[in-house]
């Protein structure tokens, strides 16, 4: 395997010395840029495009063309589990994503399949290979999942949702069939995500992007319990490196403690959180990723600057810091602000690793 | 004025000793309750029963004829401020709330109404005085608002919102312009509370629904600021009683300390707050109230007796706790698991209160 030229996010999530704070931004490869869009109107459809793995190796590269970024991440979708389940997703413009089936007893969550992902979800793998041939060890490769809560709250509402009602009814009328479909999806997870590892994914990212919706406790039941088994389940090492793991758990900024406590390499923050907190409360086991808000890319050169600079001042000295947004990008964000925003987190955060 | 026959809700928000704890719901006034609709019908639309005093009052007291339920709030929307101050609120069906026109620019706030509540919402106070000659003093009536943030939340946007991109922008571009807003606002709310006050609400709640779509820094700013100035301009006393206030900001479990600070007799909790470690942070300044997650009322009845006896234990002992939802009541719950609820609150709470 080639050399890894540009090595500090796996250093800055391993809580190794870097010369200045890693940076990259989730949903990095998206609408706001414009040759997202063409490719996108080249293969048809959003579904398309995941499943073809030379245009999901092109959107893949297209932010790094753009700006010094410090990793890249796999262009996916966290529905192409379920999907190779059997539910069958599909997009209708305007609206979210939805299944043409959705779980609503036993007898479908039995349907379910256990996948192997290099068969049901052999696309995403070669997308995997090609992207790591095509980086040339550029900067590192990032393989994702969705949590297996946040893939069930789909799977049971059918699609996206507000109030998680069928869930929620299923949570608390019928737990042990809601557990039965995480310990399905948790198992596929585990297969997709080492799937990802093998082909050449080098760090891991779980998004458990409805985490923050559960109390406490459910959270811990229904969403880390089955986050903890997923990182148990990972290889840890692929070629002589260290496999760091970040969970991010959006609007999950009251259990930190417990989300360090799964043996997760980094904990991803959304803006909600002040940075120097979660460093105070759980700095000393896990590195920290995040948490600009990313409607701060709306502004001004000279606020995108302020904003980063106040997170660097926050986080303070040392390493163990991946700067990003706190969330995706949104879609209409003019191109030329994320360079701004790469560029000030790499030229003001030098200060902090002396 | 009539003798209150029942003031556990207002002893428990002052902190003063209680038989048990007092319980209301959020939205117990609602569209769950087949008389509610059969009222909504013959109004005809949503806001035709908001200006109508004779039927808010009638909906209003429709949930204490089901439920032994302590206090009966005010039923109104949170955007009669915003259509009075000239926006135009319009509900089409299945969708939410929006206004004709929204404020983009300096002209458009310069154009928005200073309200005499008298004049511009007679129809809500005149409902607080039927309601409370209705009520006949058989549990406090609270009155409400929304905090100014969330109120230009819908302003800005011209109605609901996912990404809060339009005020986002302007917080970070024209963060002055916004300030303005709020504080024409932030006027209006006082002079709409302190309305109230004088037609007969006895305590008062501003809900601050998207506050938790900040970073903390920009809630202690744009919102948090505001509601402080709104609790700093109100009465306080009212026929010879306090007029205690609470603060409910949804995701704002991680500003607790902060909205203690502002001199609000209580605070609001949202589901994901542990209510034990709301009590460690803040309990010895404020009372607390909540925090059931709403979707608890799909469950059986065992179930949700086991989450009022989990959450009251969590509390602990003593005064200080006003049961509640974390959220409004779900409009497909089933009209009978209230009724579990409510009676639960009770008979499970007076040993908590020896």
């Amino acid at each position: 395997m080639n050399e890894l030229k540009n090595d500090r996010y796996l250093r800055a999530v391993l809580r190794q010395p870097v010369d200045v704070t890693p940076v990259w931004m989730m949903r990095q490869a998206g609408r706001y840029l414009p040759e997202y869009q063409a490719v996108r109107a080249e293969a048809g459809d959003f579904m398309s495009l995941c499943r073809d793995p030379e245009l999901a190796c092109q959107v893949t590269l297209q932010p790094l063309k753009r700006y010094p970024l410090d990793a890249a991440i796999l262009f996916s979708d966290i529905l192409t589990i379920p999907d190779a389940m059997g539910l069958e997703l599909y997009f209708t413009p305007g609206e979210g994503p939805k299944f043409r089936s959705s779980i609503t007893c036993k007898a479908d969550i039995d349907a379910l399949k256990i996948l192997d992902p290099e068969q049901e979800l052999g696309y995403v793998m070669d997308a995997v290979r090609l992207i790591r041939r095509e980086l040339n060890g550029a900067v590192p490769l990032i393989g994702f999942s969705g949590s297996p809560w946040t893939l069930a709250t789909y799977m049971i509402e059918g699609g996206s949702s507000k109030a998680f009602t069928k869930i929620k009814k299923m949570l608390y009328c019928q737990p042990q069939l809601l557990h039965q479909l995480l310990d399905k999806l948790t198992y596929n997870v585990i297969e997709y995500l080492n799937g990802q590892i093998k082909a050449g994914a080098q760090a891991i990212m779980l998004f458990d992007t409805w985490g923050g919706v559960l109390t406490g406790s459910d959270y811990k039941q229904f969403s880390l319990f089955y986050m903890h088994k997923i990182i148990d389940g990972l290889y840890r090492e692929n070629e002589g490196r260290k496999v760091p793991i970040t969970l991010f758990t959006k609007g999950g900024g009251q259990w930190l403690e417990a989300i360090a406590g799964t043996g997760c390499d980094a904990i991803g923050l959304d803006w909600t959180i002040n940075i120097a907190d979660a460093r105070r409360r759980v700095g000393r086991q896990v590195a920290l990723q995040g948490n600009m808000d990313p409607a701060i890319l709306y502004a001004c050169a000279t606020r995108i600057k302020q904003e980063v600079k106040s997170i660097l001042a926050d986080f303070g000295q040392g390493s163990g810091h991946v700067f990003n947004l706190g969330h995706g990008i949104h879609q209409d964000i003019p191109p030329e602000n994320p360079a701004i925003f790469v560029n000030a987190v790499h030229s003001f955060s030098s200060a902090y690793h002396r």
